[in-house]
C-alpha cells in the first residue's frame, strides 16, 4: 500500500482510479465515465470491474473488486444505490482512500437512511466520500476527465465548484465551447462527506488553480465559509461566486426592523463583499471576469485608457466604465503626449483614444505598446470593431504580440464587435490566454471585477487587529437570566438600558420610577424637557394605549403627565402589569440614525447600520455586516449608505459626530457575537449630535431566543 | 421615365440601381459593394459606372453616367469627395430622384461648404440623399445588400439604424452570426437630408419591419422625435434604442434644482419612457429584446410558467425574473392541475416547472403543450440545460413542434445552457425564427421587455385626450415683459405669485408690502402665524443677509421682525434696491414636495415631481416628463418616485392630497409648454396637506431667457 496522501489530493491526482460499474453499453454513464477518462489524456492507471470482464477502451475489466490491485488512489462508483455500500465496503478492504460516489437515488429522494450507512462504511476504512449524487470531476493536473459530460474541457486556472449537478455538466460544455481554461470541476452532490470548505481548502492551497468559481444555491453554514476565505485564500487568488436564490424571501417571522430587512439575500451580499467574495448575478458574469482574472494580473493602479478604431463602442465602453467603478485616465496632456505620434489624422488623443477605422495592425501594435509602457496606466482595454476593409486577424495578430512581448505585466482586456471573424479573433486570443469578450459591457464588467478585488485586498492591507471593547458579557448574561427566568422574550426597559450601559453603548438619561415624587426628582436631576413612558410587557403599542408625553417643560407638566399616563394605561389595559414609568431626556436636535443587531441562519451575528424614519422604512436605506466589525470597518459601513451626505453636512446641515456612532456600531457588532442569548435589538432612533458632540440611543428594543 | 415614387421607398425597394464607382479593384468600396449587391440576390438591375468599362461580377461596366438608360431609382456614389457634386447633377439629369453618397470627406472633416454644394445640386433635381458619409443600406424586401461590410445578412423584421457608420457595419456581421433576421439595415451620416425622422416616417409603415433598432448617440430634435414615435408607430411595432453616451455630463450651467437634476441623460430616459420606446444599455440587451419583439406575440396576461429539466437553471430564471418584472405564476393547484400528468417522479409542479434530467423530447413536447394550451398562462419560459446524457437536438425539435402546431398564437422565449450542441440549437431555432437564447438572464431581460411594451400600449388605450388647463398666457407674457424691461431674468416675489395665480397654481397666502402697518395688516389678513422676507433681485441668500423672519405669532412680533428685517438687510447690503416685505402664512404641517419646470435642449419643456429636501437633493428621488403632460400622467409621476409610499400614509402618517399635487403638476407643465419665455421654475417647497385638504407652493423661484 502507498503511503496515505493527506487531504484531498488523491482525490484531484490520483496515479490510478478503480471504475466500480464501467459499462460497455452506449450511453450508459459507467460507459460515458470510462470513454472520458481513457479519452481525456489521463496519464495513471485505470482499472474498470464490471462482472462481465473483458476488454474496454483498451482497458482490461476486472470482474470483481476482489480482483484489483492494492494501492489504488481513487475509487469511482456508478453502480445502483443498493449495491454502493457493498462495493464501498470492498473498495475499502482494498486500502482505497477517496471514493466518488455518481450513483444517486440516496438522501436527494428521501433515502437517507442508505447514504448513512455508506457514510458509516467509509468511516470504517477511513475513506473520504465525494457525493453520492453527483456528475464525478475533472482535474486538469493530471489530465483527467472524470465525468460523464461532454469529453471536451479546456484546461487553465479556474475551479469550478456546483451544487447543482445538472448545471454543472451544462457548464463544462458552456466553458469549452469559449476556451475558458479550468483547473478542476467537481459537485457536491448530497456532501455526505465532502464538502464546500473541504473544496475551498483544497484549491485554497493549489497551485494550478486562481480562481474558484462557485455556482451556490445555498450555504448552511455562511460563518464558518466566509471566515475559512477570509483566512485561506491567499491575495493572488479570487472566489466567484453565483449565487442564486435571490428572491427567494426569508422564511422566519421577525420582530425587529433590522431583523425584517436582513433579507438573506442582502445578507449574503454583504458578508460576500465582507470576505472579498466576487458575487456575480449571472453564469455569463462570472465567466467574463473569471476570464479575467485567470488572464490578466490585478491593475496597478486605477487609471485606465481605453484604445479603440471606433467612436461608437468607443462612447458605450466610457458608458460601460462608469458603471461598473472604472476610470479613465483624464489627463489631457499626458494623453497627447503619449499617443499623439501613434495615431493618424482624424484620429483622438481623448480617452477613449481613436486610431480610427482605418487603423490595422501596426496602428493597434503602437498605441497597445506605448500604454503597456507607461507605468501612469493601470490597465488598457483594447476595442475592435469590424470595418468593411481592416483585415480582423491582423489586429488580434497584433494584440497577441504585444502580450508575447510583455508578458503579463500589465492589466489588459478585449473586445471584438462584429461577426463571424471577430467572433473567431476572440476565441483565437482565448486560446492564447488572452481575456478577449464579445461585448464592450462584458469587457468593462471584468475590469470592474478585477478593480473591485484590488481595493479590497489594499483594505485588508491596511487592517489592523480588531481590539476587543470592554463590554461586561457576564453582567449582561445576569440581566438575561432574569428575563429568561420570568418567561418572557422581550427585555423591559430598565433591563435594556442596563444591557446597553454594560456594552458602552449611551443612551438618552433616564431612569424608571413607581411614585409621583420619583418622577419628578428623575425629571430635575435629567433636567428638563423630558420624556415619559409607560414601562409593561403587556402594552405593546405606547403611544396609541397613552402611554407616552413627550416634550414635559417643568414639574406641573411631568405630575400631569404621570397621572395620565396611568389613568390612560389602566382604562385600555386594565390587566396589564404597568412596572412603572420611564423618565427620559427629551433629546433635542440631532439627526435620526438606526443600528440593530440580528441574527442571520446562515451567518449569524450580524450589524446594521441606517439612517431614521424614511431612510430605513422606506427607502430600506441601510447597511449589514457581520458581526464583529472594527471601528475602521464600522466607519466605513456609514459611509455605505446613499444618505450618508446628510450626516456630513449636505444642506447647510453640521457634520455629525460620525466617530460616535462607529463606536456604537463597533460595541453593538461586539453585543452580538458575545452574547448569544440576544436575537436582536434595534436601537431606534439613535441621535447622532454634531461633530465632538456624541451620539445616544433614545430608544432600545432587545428580544432573546426562546428556551 | 417612371413614375415618381414617393418617399423613401426607392432607397429600400429599388428596381434598378447605377453604382458610380464601382472597381475592379479587390477590397477597394466600390468592389465590395457591387460584389455585394450582386451575391445578395437582388433581383432588380445594376448598372455599375467606372470610366474604364468592362465587365464586373457578371455585370456590363458603363464608362459614363451620361451612358446609362432612364429611369434608374437610386444612385449610388463610392468616387472621392472631389467628384461627388458633379456626379449628383448627372444622376439628376438622368431623373434618378434617391442617391446614396458612401464617400465621406464632407462635414464630417469639416468639409461643410462641399457638402452644402451637394445637397444644392441635389435640391435643382428634386433628389433626395443619403449621406454623405455612410456604408449604404440594406434592404430585405429586394435582397438588396448594399453595403461594403459584411456579405452575409440574416433577413427578417428588424430595421436597423444607426447614428455610427462604424458600428453600423459591425452591427451586420453580429446580427448574421445570431441569425437574428433583418429587414433593413441604414445609417445616417452626416445626415445632409435624410435624417432618423425620415426612416422613422418610412419604417413606420413599412409592413416588413415589427422592430426599429436604433443606435444613437445625439438627438436634437428630441420632442420631435418622440411625438413622431408617439404618432406614427403602430402598437404592432416597437422602437428599441441604445443611447450611447450616458456619463455625458449635462454642459449648460443651470440656476434651478430641477435644471441641475435634468441630466441629459435622465431626461432621455424620461422621454423615451413616456413614447414607449425601449431604451437598452447594450448592444446585447438590444438584440435579445428585438429578437423576441420580432419572433413572438405580446403576452396577453401577466402570468409566466416556466419549464426547466434543472433545478439550478430553474432558479436563476426566477431571479431574473423578479430582476425583470416578469411575474411567475403562483396559482399552486392551477399549476398542478395543468402539469401533474405531463412530469416525472421527482419532478415538479412549483414554477418553475421541474421536468427533471431525464426530460427528452416527449416531456418537453408535453409540458409546452400544456403551457400553450391553457389561457391561464401568458408566456412559456422554455428552459433547458444540457445534460450527459438527453439529446440537445430531440428538445429543439419539440420546441420546434410545438411552434409548428400552435403558430404565433403564444408568447414563448427559450434558453439552451450548455456547450457546443446547446449551442448549435440555440442558432438552429433562431433560423426558425424562434426566440431562443443562450442565457438565462437574455431570456428574463427580453421577456421583461415584451411586458414593458404590453403595459405600456395598455395605458395608451386608458389615455384620453390631454384637457387644456385654464391657464392666462395672455397676462402671464404681460408679467415677463415687465421683467424684460427691466432687464432682470430672476422674477421677483409678487411678479412671481401673479405668474402662478394665472396659471391657477395655488400658493401660501401672501403680499407684498412697503409699511410696517402694510405688514401688520397683511398678516391680520392672512392669519397668524406668518413669515417675513425680504423681496430684492440683489440679496440672493435672504436668510444669512437677516432677510428672513419664520412663524411670527403676533403683531408684536410682526412689527419686530419687519424693522429687524430693514435694518439687518440695510447694513449687510447698503445698495440693495428692497422693493418690500412680503408677508406670508407660514404652512404649518403637510409633506414638503418640490416640482418644477425646465427647458431641455433636445425634448424642450419638462416637468419635474420629487420629495423636498433630502429626497431630492442627495438621493435624486425625482421623475421627469416632456411636457405638457394629462394629469392622469402627472399622478403616475408621483407614483414614480421611490419614497411614494409617505405620500400615501406610510408609517403611520396621513394620506396627503395627491390630486392637488397632480393638478399643480399639470399646470405646471402647461405652463412651460405655452409660455416659452419661461427657463426654469421651482416651486420648492409645496407643501401636500391631507387627503382633500389641497397643496400649496410655499416659495417660488422663476427665471427667464435671457435677450
Amino acid at each position: 500500500m502507498l503511503e496515505k496522501k493527506k487531504g484531498l489530493d488523491p482525490l484531484f491526482e490520483p496515479e490510478s482510479i478503480a471504475i466500480v460499474g464501467a459499462s460497455s453499453k452506449k450511453g450508459k454513464v459507467g460507459n460515458i465515465l470510462l470513454s472520458n477518462i481513457v479519452n481525456s489524456g489521463y496519464r495513471g492507471k485505470v482499472y474498470p470491474v464490471n462482472p462481465k470482464g473483458g476488454e474496454l477502451y483498451g482497458k482490461e475489466i476486472y470482474e470483481s473488486i476482489e480482483e484489483l490491485p492494492e494501492g489504488i488512489d481513487l475509487g469511482i462508483i456508478v453502480i445502483p444505490a443498493k449495491y454502493v455500500k457493498e462495493a464501498i465496503q470492498k473498495l475499502g478492504e482494498k486500502g482505497i482512500q477517496h471514493t466518488i460516489v455518481i450513483t444517486s437515488g440516496f438522501s436527494e429522494i428521501g433515502n437517507t437512511e442508505e447514504e448513512n450507512l455508506i457514510v458509516e462504511e467509509a468511516g470504517k476504512h477511513g475513506m473520504r466520500i465525494l457525493g453520492p449524487n453527483v456528475f464525478g470531476i475533472y482535474s486538469s493536473k493530471v489530465d483527467l476527465n472524470a465525468t460523464f459530460g461532454p469529453s471536451k474541457v479546456a484546461s487553465g486556472e479556474i475551479a469550478l465548484i456546483s451544487q447543482s449537478g445538472a448545471l454543472g455538466i451544462a457548464m463544462i460544455g458552456k466553458t469549452a465551447m469559449q476556451y475558458l481554461g479550468l483547473s478542476a470541476i467537481v459537485s457536491v452532490g448530497n456532501k455526505s462527506d465532502i464538502d464546500d470548505m473541504d473544496l475551498i481548502d483544497y484549491f485554497s492551497d493549489d497551485d494550478e488553480s486562481k480562481v474558484i468559481m462557485i455556482y451556490m444555491e445555498g450555504l448552511q453554514n455562511g460563518r464558518e465559509f466566509i471566515e475559512k476565505v477570509e483566512e485561506d485564500i491567499p491575495p493572488e487568488k479570487t472566489v466567484i461566486v453565483i449565487k442564486a436564490g435571490r428572491s427567494e424571501k426569508g422564511a422566519t417571522a421577525v420582530a425587529s426592523h433590522t431583523g425584517s430587512l436582513a433579507g438573506s439575500d442582502r445578507v449574503f451580499s454583504s458578508a460576500f463583499k465582507q470576505a472579498g467574495i466576487l458575487r456575480a448575478d449571472t453564469i455569463n458574469d462570472a465567466f467574463s471576469w473569471s476570464r479575467a482574472f485567470s488572464n490578466t494580473p490585478l491593475p496597478k493602479n486605477d487609471k485606465v485608457v481605453v484604445v479603440t478604431n471606433g467612436g461608437g463602442i468607443g462612447v458605450l465602453s466610457a458608458d460601460a466604465a462608469e458603471k461598473y467603478g472604472v476610470e479613465l485616465l483624464d489627463d489631457q496632456t499626458f494623453l497627447k503626449e503619449t499617443f499623439q505620434e501613434s495615431i493618424p489624422p482624424f484620429g483622438s488623443t481623448k480617452n477613449p483614444i481613436d486610431i480610427t477605422g482605418q487603423a490595422g495592425k501596426e496602428e493597434y501594435e503602437n498605441a497597445l505598446r506605448r500604454a503597456f509602457e507607461s507605468d501612469e496606466i493601470g490597465a488598457v482595454v483594447g476595442l475592435y470593431c469590424e470595418t468593411g476593409t481592416t483585415d480582423d486577424d491582423e489586429v488580434a495578430k497584433a494584440i497577441k504580440e504585444i502580450h508575447d512581448e510583455y508578458g503579463d505585466e500589465k492589466t489588459a482586456v478585449y473586445t471584438f464587435t462584429g461577426g463571424e471573424e471577430a467572433y473567431d479573433c476572440v476565441q483565437w486570443l482565448r486560446k492564447n490566454k488572452i481575456s478577449a469578450y464579445t461585448e464592450t459591457d462584458e469587457v468593462m464588467s471584468s475590469l470592474g471585477a478585477l478593480y473591485k478585488r484590488k481595493r479590497y485586498l489594499e483594505r485588508m492591507e491596511e487592517m489592523e487587529e480588531i481590539e476587543e471593547p470592554d463590554i461586561d458579557v457576564d453582567g449582561i448574561k445576569e440581566v438575561i437570566n432574569g428575563v429568561v427566568e420570568e418567561g418572557r422574550i422581550n427585555l423591559l426597559e430598565d433591563e435594556a438600558r442596563t444591557i446597553l450601559d454594560l456594552a458602552g453603548i449611551p443612551m438618552a438619561k433616564g431612569k424608571v420610577v413607581n411614585t409621583l415624587e420619583g418622577a419628578v426628582e428623575a425629571a430635575e436631576e435629567i433636567g428638563y424637557p423630558v420624556v415619559l413612558k409607560v414601562v409593561s410587557e403587556d402594552i405593546i403599542h405606547k403611544s396609541d394605549a397613552g402611554g407616552l408625553a413627550l416634550n414635559l417643560e417643568n414639574e406641573k407638566e411631568v405630575v400631569d403627565a404621570y397621572q395620565a399616563i396611568y389613568s390612560n394605561c389602566k382604562n385600555k389595559y386594565p390587566d396589564a402589569h404597568i412596572r412603572g414609568i420611564s423618565v427620559a431626556d427629551m433629546l433635542e436636535g440631532g439627526e435620526e440614525t438606526i443600528i440593530g443587531g440580528t441574527r442571520d441562519n446562515s451567518f449569524g451575528p450580524m450589524v446594521m447600520f441606517g439612517l431614521g424614519g424614511v431612510y430605513v422604512e422606506i427607502l430600506e436605506d441601510v447597511v449589514f455586516r457581520v458581526a464583529p466589525v472594527s471601528k475602521r470597518e464600522a466607519r466605513r459601513m456609514i459611509g455605505e449608505i446613499n444618505a450618508f451626505p446628510v450626516l456630513v453636512g449636505a444642506r447647510g446641515q453640521t457634520r455629525k459626530d460620525l466617530d460616535a456612532l462607529a463606536d456604537i456600531i463597533y460595541r453593538m457588532s461586539f453585543l452580538m457575537d458575545e452574547v448569544d442569548e440576544i436575537s436582536e435589538i434595534d436601537l431606534n432612533p439613535i441621535k447622532a449630535f454634531d461633530q465632538g458632540k456624541g451620539a445616544r440611543s433614545v430608544d432600545v428594543a432587545v428580544s432573546i431566543k426562546k428556551r
